[in-house]
C-alpha cells in the first residue's frame, strides 16, 4: 500500500506536545495519522488527521486502536506494550518494537542492558526498599530512579547523606553513583528498518537546579574532537545494538576526566530535539516518519546554530493561559516560539519551546537570558 | 484579546494548498484557524481549526463565516469583496485589505495603478472586444489577458499575428506588449499595520513552455547587484503603494537591456516562496501570519540556497492520485517533498512541490532535473 494521499494510516500512542510537532511533519508528506490520547483537549486533538481519546496503558484500547493502521508508533513510551506485542504478532509493524521498548521503559532493565553490551554508564545497584539502599550507604552520594514511571524529572532525587534514606523509594529502583560531571550533552540518532543509522548533531544542555528540568540547550555542544568522536560512538552502538527503528535519544555526561557515559535514553521524539525544526536541514520529527515509514533517512545537517528554551507555566498561576510578552519577544531577530495548545497553565508545566537561530554562541546564550525575563505564561 | 491559544479565530478565505501551509505555520503559534472552501476534500480540511464547506465568492457565505472571526484573510483573491468590505465597515481586521484586493483582481485596474504610481510595468491597452485589439494591431506581438478570473495561466494568451485575432478575449482584457525578457524573477514581501516591510531574498523562474506554469525556481536568483537594487526599490514601493497588510508576491521580468518591469503581482502566499519553508528563517507563511495578525516581522534571510519544483499531476492519468519514486526521491540529500493532500490526480493538476536545498547552485540544478524523471504523480 502506498503511503502517500491514500488510506494508509500511521496509530501514534499519545498526543502530547510530541505528537504535535510530528504531525505537522506528517502534513508535508501527506500521511494520514490516527493519535490515542486520553485527553481529549490533548495539544494533538484538533491536528491529527483521526483523534481517539483513551488510554494508551489499557491492553483493550491499544489493541483495537491499532487494528487498521499499517505502522504504530509511540510519542511516550509508558504504553501497553502487551497490545503492542500482540499487533506485531498478527503482522502489524510496530516501531520503535515493543522489545526495545520494554528495556528502556524500566529503567533498571535499561541500565543492565548497557552493563551487557559494554556500553558505559555510571555505577549502579539496583533496590527494591530502604534497606537495600542502607546497605549500599557507600554509593551515596547517588541519584535514586523508579524502575517505571519515572518522567520529566519526576521519579528522580538524590540522597546524599544517610538522613536522606527516609525519602528512598521503596518500590522497584536503582542507586546511581552520582557523577562529577561537566556537561551534560545528547545525540538523537534515528534508524529504519534497512538498518540505515544517521545522527544528530551533539547538543548541550543546562539545566535548571531548581526544578530539575533542561532550563535551555544549544547546539552545537562546545565539546572537543575527543568527546565529541566518544559521544557519536556511543550513540551509535547503543541505537544498533538495540536495534531501534524509529528515533533514539541518547542523553550523556562528560565527566570532569574527558570520559562520556550514557545517562539514559528514550525511544522517541525528545525535547533535545526540537530546534532541529528551526537549525537542521531535517527536523527531529520528519525523521522519525522517515525511520517508522521505511523512508530513506534525511540530512541531519545543522544549517545554524541553535538554542532552545522551554516555556514553563509561571510559578502561583493555575488557570487559562496568557501569554505575556510575546510581541516582543518575536521582535527579536532568530527568535521563534512553539506553543503546545495548551489552553491551562500550572505552576512549571512544559506549555511551549521557543527557538532560538544566531551564529554567534555568545549572542545566541544573551538572547535567551532575554527571552526568558520577556516571555512569560500566566493565567487570566 | 490574546491570539495565542485563546477564542481568538483568524478567518481563512480558501482552503487550497496556501491555506494548507498557512495552517501549518499557524500551528507554532497555535492561532485558531477557521477556514472557508467549497470543495469539502479540500487540503484543508482536515487540519484546520475548523473548516467551513461553502463559496467562498457567495457574498452571504462570506459575510456569514467572518462574524465570529477577528482577523479575516485569504489564500485566494477571486473572494467576495462587498462580503468583505461590509465585514471591515463593521469593525473586523480584513487583511489584505478589500479596497488593495480589488485593485489586484482585475489586471486592468492593477495595470492602471502601476502607471499612476510611476512604477515600470510593459505598455498596454484595454481591450473589450475583437475590434479593440485590431485597432492596436501594431502591439503584436502581445500578451492578451483577461481582466478577471485568470488564474494558474489561465486567461492568458500570445497573440503573435493578425491570424490569431479569432482567439483573443471578448471579455473585458487587455492587451500587453510582449516583453523581450531575459528573465523572470520574483520579491515576496510582507507588511504589518504598523507599517514595517520585509523583503524575502529574489528568486528566479524557470517556465515550461508547453503548459506556462513555472516548472521551477531558485533562489537566490542569479542577477547583477544593479538588477537587484531595482528589483527590490520595485518591490518595496508596490508594497508600500498599495498600503497592502499581508503578503505580497511581486513578479518582474528583467528585459534584455537591463531594466525591471513589473509582471504582476499577488496579495497573498505564492508558488515563489514555497522554498522559504526550508531555505529561510522565517517561512512565507509564518511571515504572512505575523502581518496580519500584526505582529512584528520575521528574519527573511535565506540559510540555504534552493530550488523548488511543481509537482504535477502526469498528461493522461486522472483519478486517485499514486506517487512513484517517491523512496528515490526522498534518497537524494536535501530534497524534501510537500503533498496538498489531494486524494485525485488529473494532467498537470497541482499536486504538491519539491524543495531542494544546496548551496552549490549547479549541483542544485542537476538535482532538480533528477526529481522531475524520478518522481511522477498517475493513477491507480
Amino acid at each position: 500500500m502506498s503511503i502517500f494521499s491514500s488510506d494508509f494510516k500511521l496509530g501514534l500512542l499519545g498526543g502530547g506536545q510530541l505528537g504535535r510537532m510530528l504531525l505537522q511533519a506528517a502534513i508535508d508528506l501527506d500521511v494520514h495519522v490516527k493519535c490515542l490520547d486520553p485527553d481529549p483537549e490533548a495539544p494533538c486533538h484538533k491536528i491529527a488527521s483521526e483523534f481517539i481519546q483513551g488510554s494508551f496503558q489499557d491492553f483493550d484500547t491499544v489493541y483495537a486502536f491499532g487494528q487498521d493502521c499499517q505502522v504504530i508508533t509511540i510519542e511516550i513510551e509508558n504504553v501497553n506494550l502487551e497490545a503492542l506485542e500482540k499487533l506485531q504478532a498478527e503482522g502489524k509493524k510496530v516501531f520503535p518494537q515493543p522489545e526495545v521498548i520494554r528495556i528502556i521503559q524500566d529503567k533498571r532493565i535499561q541500565k543492565q542492558f548497557y552493563l551487557d553490551n559494554n556500553l558505559p554508564t555510571a555505577d549502579f545497584v539496583l533496590t527494591d526498599s530502604i534497606e537495600d539502599i542502607r546497605k549500599n550507604i557507600g554509593f551515596l552520594p547517588a541519584f535514586n530512579k523508579l524502575g517505571k514511571g519515572g518522567y520529566d524529572g519526576k521519579g528522580v532525587q538524590k540522597l546524599t547523606t544517610e538522613a536522606d534514606l527516609s525519602l528512598a523509594f521503596t518500590q522497584p529502583s536503582l542507586l546511581e553513583k552520582a557523577i562529577d560531571f561537566e556537561k551534560e550533552i545528547a545525540i538523537i540518532t534515528a534508524r529504519n528498518e534497512q538498518g540505515e543509522v544517521k545522527l544528530f548533531p551533539t547538543v548541550e544542555m543546562v539545566f535548571n537546579p531548581v526544578h530539575n528540568l533542561v532550563e535551555y540547550l544549544f547546539a552545537p555542544a562546545e565539546i572537543s574532537e575527543d568527546i565529541l568522536k566518544q559521544a557519536q560512538e556511543i550513540a551509535r552502538n547503543v541505537t544498533e545494538k538495540l536495534g531501534i527503528v524509529g528515533l533514539l535519544a541518547v542523553e550523556m555526561f562528560v565527566t570532569q576526566d574527558g570520559k562520556v557515559l550514557i545517562n539514559e535514553v528514550a525511544p522517541r521524539t525528545h525535547n533535545s530535539g526540537h530546534h532541529t525544526i528551526r537549525a537542521n536541514h531535517t527536523s527531529q520529527f520528519e525523521q522519525h516518519l522517515r525511520a517508522v515509514l521505511s523512508l530513506p533517512l534525511g540530512d541531519t545537517t545543522a544549517h545554524s546554530k541553535a538554542a532552545m528554551v522551554n516555556l514553563l507555566g509561571e510559578d502561583g498561576y493555575s488557570g487559562e493561559s496568557k501569554y505575556v510578552g510575546m510581541k516582543e519577544t518575536l521582535a527579536i531577530e532568530g527568535v521563534y516560539p512553539f506553543l503546545y495548545g495548551k489552553k491551562t497553565t500550572k505552576p512549571f508545566r512544559k506549555m511551549g519551546h521557543i527557538t532560538l537561530v544566531d551564529n554567534n554562541l555568545e549572542t545566541l546564550k544573551q538572547k535567551v537570558s532575554q527571552v526568558q525575563h520577556l516571555l512569560k505564561v500566566i493565567s487570566e
